[in-house]
């Protein structure tokens, strides 16, 4: 078959590789239908990830059909069509007891396109089918449900319930790339008085609106005083850092009033400031996480009944053999306006009725 | 009367000064039978908390008796016994109505000994009467009672109960001083598998000992390898943070496992760092807070049915007018071996039975 | 002034009767512009409620202006523009401090119309008026605020929030009479999958599509098999008891799923079976509740940013004094088609913009 | 080998039968070591479980030594020393992925000595091994452990956990049978003020003592009395029904404060009336549960600290062919004083040091 492999920093190529195979009991076999690319993929791609070696093969989204299981493999089969999530939980190890699939200490975890071979291929070996493996329901598009892949449990998790988002509250979201749309997508499910959505980019600022912020701020130009004028002075209940920057992070700590949220998702390359001579008196709550995804199958049921708002966040979709070329496409936002791209060739376009 | 009034930064007096009236229909006047010193008096004492002005009386922890109440005040009234509460809440501010006393917006909050006249003096004005005074259980001395005031619900509010430990956890108090040890003293009522303690005097870890620690460790000998080697490498549940530094702070946040909670109860005096590079996947939640007292009925209840493990916290005890000593042997703890110092004349000693 | 006062069973009357004064530093008199008729008041004046004695002037919700307080309170005065709340919390009491004001052990709670004369009169004295009042925000129209004084926090507390109501859950009304149809809307709040309305009355269950039902059902025709239809068979995550009656009460325990809420919100007069035979091994979750009112202050400022779906709730409007008519109208909402009845002459009918 | 064989209503015995072989990937062989009676075992063997067919090995409890294991089986292996729990939960269903185990919709759930053969017998199959096993700590006895396979894991759960048991509080525990006095150990890991024990054997309020309760009550001489004296008249926090009567649950709803809470433990063959026509206003909570074991590695890690009071809960031994006299001892606990039967031969009697 093809698939994306990672050979060295800066060289990865679309490539024919030995077929997967079924590795144990719980593994399954997923012909891959539709494909996208994460921000984690670039850093990848460039050498950033040392935990990633060279042979590869990348991506951890994707939905598809199951073509083959091991015998140990219980609540879905061949034939299935199914989303392959960003996590693949081992289901027996403390952490996943718990439901914090980001941390199994058994095996899984964020393997795929990581320690495993990844779903930018035509097939892809999936372990722990039981656990990392959604069938989908058939009213949820190829297209919507991808993104149910990673972003938007990724927001929803780490960003909004971390957060404590709740009914009546006055949230930001600094940063509005994919990740940060999302966040102000699921934010809105729990029916706050407003997001506030912080960028240095107009288009972004623009998308923000279309997903459901109520006001913009150019993070250039105080947005702390936006939120202290919206809020009577008393600052956000909820801030999301979606950056990864220590000067977004440290301008999250600042615009939440006492007693509020910090909840990070962005990833970070270094450390940032915590100003504990102001925040030790504020009953400040600051959370960090990876995504669990174990309220996929919750987003999935409110995809299926057209409740979640995935928005305008495909922009650009290719054939899976021009994977470089979206690669680029992704890799240079800021030109080309992507927000994600999607690859293959999606089994289902419009939603059946 | 005599009080104890702060003139400028290192210049205080024990001396004569007009004796306190009310000034509202919620105030209480109480004789002070019994007072101690907090840490964030020795602070005030060298200037280092300007919103103390010179001529303030110092304090905001005593026990006594009421003498007058205002027309207003419902629940205590003249004659009662009671514990006057390092919090004033006003109880009508958004925060007070949600339990969040110590971010009270409506003139109360922390204001006892830092923007009014406090407790080291033979009377004290107490506003907001019926939420800042707590009537005492006959089963519960003076001595006891008075650590009631600030350290055993911060350690209890901001420790414990923000670090979310539970039966068999395994928790790290950084800092064996006074709010230190009651945080392990209290830690103890919700059951953890063990209580970890770390310091540097070796006089404090013994005390820590004393309270109720499974084990300790020199902070200076790398206290995460004895996290570890107990929690089979995972790192523990919670880790507590009771000195102020940034360096404790950042030791805390290496030795939880990911998942764990990290409660900071110190006062800081300047940033410290929060390493995101590895922290963002951890799922790691930090907390900061100052104390709200909400928990001090539920303590106070626990006191008086001898179910709360105050300890050997009250290692010197002087008359009232000897308030100077008492404030020397209190700031040369290394030396004196001093956790908390008491004045007064305590009414009740020996518990009721 | 004119007020409606209760005599006896059956026998109540609009009628003069003195001005009400202060009568403690924490009272305010309210000029009453808008009030109310609740189904309680239904009861009350066929003698149901023997708490409620002769010459009480009846009444529990209202919005108005403050024409006088008394010198211990704090955050309201003259001349503001308020909701009535249906509780008068103490603010003092174990209950109050932690927001369970409903169950308030320091002399209020529900006491207006009930132990103290109340709103339906052209002036009402309201006791502990810093909890008790609310001001207004300029964008709030009496008509909507007035709703807010009972029917949306008892709906939005002790239904959806008591009900554990979550994104992408299945929810069922039992009973769409005002706090049933308050209910489907606040639940809306937290995006559930789907709202199912139970009723007997085909108006009510057209009400309920109106406030957001996804789904209805004639309660004599087996809702339960609906609810298994639509959940897979297994159930709804919570039922909301909103009628008062044993078979409502025991249908909300058939239709939810193992680990599923039963939220009840009816007043009962009798009591009902609990088939624990079944039950007990379903991991169920019943609640009791009445509202405290501790969400008011949400609930206003999501009105105030036209976040609050209130609806198509009030169906008839009358001059103060045509009361008497007025409950007719409301006693007889079969016929009538009443949902809520307002009478006064509403300061605010258009929303400032 | 030998088992303990359900026949008929009133017909088991202890017999030879075949030996258990691994039937899926997922399944574990135990030797069983040490194994005790249910008060459910009781019912089954008298026919009041239908779903129980003639010829099953009855059982869900015991400790034992692995001896073979499935392809897909990832966290045990031969030769280890295992709790086998009462609960084998597939993992995979929307309830376990909650931890919810006990509603399994996956094929476990309560299987052993149920839907598939038990644990009285000389080996046992057990489905998926990797969440129903339990590796045990060296310090841990066989007798300690096996009580950790059904009772302590309940009481914990489904009566304290669930009943919001928490430092201070005033516990009511009706019914002093083993899981009710599991119930008070593990009640006493939260810091209760107090736990009253309701029986109406003398000597089961006796062991109550033992186990920890500060007051007894006989239940016939109006328990709720007592309750209301010692909490200042307003009741208790939590009462947890440990018996499965109409009036032991009615007394537990009676006795419980506004806002307490009602944890149902007892298995009911019949309904019980909720007086709702006084509850509807009281904020009570009711839950009712089976026990999901997800406290049970939690549970070991203080067993194996020492930090879990399983007190003096073992009366009787036997060997394992001696399981018809111990049914007899154990049916009769009036007469015997029976509170724990164990049989077999345990590998570790003494606690490792």
């Amino acid at each position: 078959m093809k698939a994306y492999v990672f050979h060295a920093p800066g060289r990865s190529a679309w490539e024919e590789v030995p077929d997967p195979g079924l590795d144990g009991p719980g593994d399954a076999i997923v012909r891959v239908d539709t494909v996208t690319i994460c921000g984690t993929d670039l850093h990848i791609r460039k050498g950033d990830v040392p935990a990633v070696r060279p042979g590869r093969v990348l991506g951890h989204e994707a939905v598809g059909e199951i073509v083959e299981v091991g015998r140990g493999v219980r609540t879905v089969r061949p034939g299935d069509r199914v989303l392959v999530s960003c996590v693949s939980p081992c289901g027996r190890c403390r952490y996943c007891r718990e439901g914090a699939y980001g941390q199994c200490l058994g095996g899984g975890g964020w393997v795929l396109g990581h320690t495993v071979d990844g779903t930018q291929a035509e097939y892809v070996r999936v372990p722990f089918a039981d656990l990392s493996l959604h069938p989908l329901p058939s009213t949820v598009t190829d297209r919507d449900a991808v993104l149910l892949a990673d972003i938007f449990p990724t927001a929803y998790e780490v960003g909004v319930l971390n957060g404590r988002v709740g009914p009546g509250d006055t949230v930001v979201v600094v940063g509005a790339g994919p990740v940060g749309l999302a966040a102000i997508a699921t934010a809105r499910l729990l029916s706050p008085e407003r997001v506030i959505a912080v960028d240095v980019a107009e288009a972004r600022l623009e998308a923000a609106r279309d997903f459901g912020a109520d006001a913009v701020a150019d993070a250039r130009e105080d947005p702390g005083q936006l939120v202290a004028d919206l809020t009577g002075g008393l600052g956000a209940d909820t801030a999301v850092e979606a950056v990864g920057l220590p000067e977004t992070f440290e301008l999250c700590t600042r615009v939440v009033r006492p007693g509020g949220h910090v909840a990070n998702m962005g990833v970070h390359g270094g450390p940032a400031t915590l100003h504990l001579e102001d925040l030790w008196i504020r009953n400040l709550t600051v959370t960090t996480g990876l995504v669990d995804t174990r309220t996929t199958p919750t987003l999935l049921r409110m995809a299926a009944a057209d409740r979640l708002p995935t928005g305008p966040m495909v922009t650009h979709t290719f054939p899976l053999d021009r994977m470089e070329e979206a690669y680029d496409v992704f890799a240079n936002a800021a030109r080309t306006g992507a927000l994600k791209v999607v690859l293959g060739e999606p089994r289902r376009e419009i939603v059946a009725t």
